[in-house]
């Protein structure tokens, strides 16, 4: 199973290590687990960064955060429908000496076999047609089987089996009730969760694209057939255009994406629901809003034989990685009332029921979900960010989630009195909760080149002019522009780049000036 | 297991559950699994801004967060010693309809019963001596046994069993070999490590206090044992008075806490390393600055009986809980050189040890600890700072913690003007990443009252008088005073709150002067 990769990217992977953002497979001191990672230093800074900036958007959008356990009894995936339905094709070697278990279709898929559907018979016609052995010894393989991908856990004494959550959507699909009762019996009920999920991967890979262990972030909207289709936040941003890759040009063999406002997909009947065209919008714009190429970014509709049995719709958001080539990065879906419908189904409880259009009548609200997976956003978002000239490996984040924003630097060691102030402008920085490097070891362009490859945006820096007059410089990173501003500016300037109400360029530059 | 509470104890625990802060035991639709909880909306936020707060406090002193993943192969915990000595004592009831499992030392105490040393011969001995009955059936007891407390999973196919981590702990020290270089070869090294732990335990109880799946935040210092008796944080914070109840005093039968500055301590023997001793305040400090009262928190230096055999020194924070009395919030511990003697020893890795003070000398570096149960401080800064006052509930959370620190009313409905202005100021407000309620519902006196329940600190009410001259209403929910001040300075006013540089006494009152 190992990936071929080419030379940019092995160095990418390697600066990710080597610069504390990812180590692993962990634990490195023993035998590893395979696709077991860890944040290092810089890593968590940009994770924690990245979560509170994915926060601050569906915050702005009246989502309200809640936060489920990740250990649950069986009864809650039988309802769910994952103890039936959730589960891949494997195949396993017959060499007693080998064993291996392979995922059927991507084993088929890397033999070059075109799946058009996925089916147990299906999966073995072509391996019986085509004489398929191990790809490992070349040795039989037996019949193809299902294997169900939930993780189980035991608990009590004496012990009894319980499930590590396969997804955190379920766990909020749970609270209903209580949601219901918190909001004051109105919907729609816009809530999110952040937060571990495990799958018993056949076999992980591609670093964090495929891990047992990962982080999603899953918003749910509950709401009503009606609201659906008519639904404020489409109204506000239904001008907004969004890249769409229908399913019906991926089966005319058409893979280029068109760009339509959220409008033109309702009018041309792309998509059905407004609230649903709006769900895709937020995921475009969460992606778009970290610096992702847009070319790189894509919506793909699932075709037929992609899409769950219950699913109205479903889209993936796509991004172009430069390892991995085009992957999901996040699921929108239109599931209908299929989850509250279960629940109440197999709880009996009223209270997943709410009034419906006509007098005395009781509905099922409906889902539209948006599905983030938090470490391969994470990925992207580094992998993208790199980018090599010549000499320099520059890291170019997006300033909301780089580790460290800012650095100072005294122009030189000495005199003293250049330290002193650099020192107290670090203070000030980090006092006002905005993450600072300092720096006066070497010569001032090889610290812009350390800073350069971490991701720090701008420099400020001290020099003479600064004990005349209270000035120091800001540098940006990117284009290695400069301006002089004041130092009483100093805090205010940092957070509003950092808030984004401010560009570089429209900072006044007192040198200018005088 | 049914646990006795006063009136208030309940009521605290209803609004917890009523204002959306944790529900539960979850899932409450399905048969509950007990100690299973959820965070609500606002726990959630408070639970996310206490997060903040921690990593602000560590950030401060040059902690470093890393993250490593919750399942790991057994090796690491049988190195760790956790295989060997991470159980407790348990038995079972032998009456065939009850089969009650008990954790033997809860049981004997729960009797009335003074457990000197634990052990399984001295339990044995007391239930055997006293006839001791299961106290749900009354039937016979069996023998008493250990129980592992690790939480086991299994992944891959075909199986294998793998280890929930326990703690965090130990999944930062497998890290060393990758931080010291990443840190350039330089000790001490201060990292941290927030995330959740599972623990079998054998009855789950008293809220988020004991339960399953937890979550903590635990920080390391790898330190050399030259640097723990010179270490410069705590030359810096020598003055600082910390409270202590030292094992000599219990021995003796004194309750009372005593305030030590650092040096104090020190001289007095009373701790033994400076570095240890400036751990002590650290975990003091956290929990001063999340307003518990001074006199509900001491730090209780474990007995020799209570301590773990590798232990040099070790020491509980503890919290009066309104609920259940003195309970551990916090440990630290002077844990010498066991943990990385100990992986050394499995592992044969060169890179756990570093340079020692002689020559070609190599040694393993120590490790001083500081461990946090977040749930518990969540729970206990919460039920802190509920207080009851005829028909006022009030919440009293400190500013950088509670869920939603301001909210912002139009006096009244009418002119439409007024909720206008509002409205703008609230969206400023949230643009700034300021977290505030907008409520035009009802009379404002009841808006307060609403306000108050929920933790707002304070409220900005704009009157016709804003229409005129750009000026509102800033009150103080805690003590309902109120202050004028312009609109312009509104934003720098607020975020200066949240940051703590400024209090509400030093705000000017624009009303005053004019």
């Amino acid at each position: 199973m190992s990936e071929k990769l080419d030379d940019d990217a092995t160095k990418i992977l390697m600066l990710m290590s080597h610069r504390g953002f990812i180590w692993g497979p962990s634990p490195e001191i023993y035998n590893p687990v395979k696709g077991s990672y860890e944040f290092g230093p810089l890593g968590k800074l940009m994770k924690t960064n990245l979560e509170n900036y994915i926060r601050k958007k569906f915050r702005k959008f009246q989502f309200w955060e809640v936060q489920c356990p990740l250990i649950g009894s069986d009864m809650i995936w039988k309802a769910s429908g994952h103890a039936e339905r959730f589960f891949d094709y494997i195949v396993q070697c017959c060499n007693p000496k080998c064993q291996h278990v392979h995922r059927a279709d991507t084993l088929l898929e890397s033999l070059g076999y075109n799946l058009l559907n996925f089916s147990l018979e299906g999966f073995q016609k072509i391996i019986d047609e085509n004489n398929i052995v191990c790809p490992d010894c070349e040795g039989k393989l037996g019949k193809v089987t299902t294997q169900n991908l939930m993780v189980t856990s035991q608990l009590g004494f004496p012990a009894k089996e319980f499930i590590l959550r396969p997804e955190t959507a379920t766990t909020t699909y749970l609270l209903f009730p209580r949601l219901y009762q918190y909001f004051r019996t109105k919907l729609p009920i816009l809530v999110f969760q952040m937060g571990y999920a495990f799958r018993n991967e056949i076999s992980p890979r591609k670093m964090l694209l495929r891990t047992r262990e990962f982080e999603q972030c899953e918003g749910q909207i509950f709401i009503t057939p009606e609201q659906e289709m008519d639904f404020k936040l489409h109204s506000l941003y239904k001008e907004e255009k969004i890249p769409l890759l229908s399913a019906s040009q991926q089966i005319a063999g058409n893979d280029k994406v068109e760009f339509f406002s959220l409008q033109e997909a309702i009018d041309k009947k792309v998509l059905q629901k407004p609230a649903y065209a709006w769900l895709l919008y937020l995921a475009y714009d969460m992606v778009k809003g970290l610096e992702i190429p847009e070319e790189n970014i894509r919506l793909r509709q699932h075709k037929n034989d992609e899409k769950a049995h219950y699913a109205h719709d479903a889209w993936d958001l796509e991004i172009n990685s430069k390892i991995y080539g085009w992957t999901e990065v996040c699921g929108i879906h239109d599931r209908g009332d299929y989850d509250l419908g279960r629940h109440f189904k197999f709880s009996k409880k009223k209270q997943l029921q709410v009034p419906g259009p006509n007098k005395g009548e009781k509905i099922i609200p409906h889902i539209l979900e948006i599905a983030f997976g938090l470490g391969r956003l994470f990925f992207f978002c580094l992998e993208q960010a790199f980018s090599f000239e010549e000499e320099r490996n520059v890291l170019d984040l997006p300033i909301q989630i780089t580790p460290i924003p800012f650095a100072v630097f005294p122009l030189m060691k000495k005199p003293e009195e250049l330290s002193k102030v650099a020192l107290e402008i670090y203070q000030q920085l980090i006092d006002n909760d905005i993450s600072a490097i300092y720096d006066e070891t070497g010569s001032i362009g090889k610290r812009y080149r350390r800073t350069e490859e971490v991701g720090v945006r701008y420099a400020f820096t001290i020099d003479h002019q600064t004990l005349d007059d209270n000035t120091l410089t800001i540098r940006s990173i990117e284009d290695m522009s400069q301006k002089r501003i004041s130092q009483a500016e100093l805090v205010s300037i940092a957070s509003r780049l950092l808030r984004g109400t401010i560009t570089y360029d429209e900072i006044e530059d007192l040198a200018v000036e005088s």
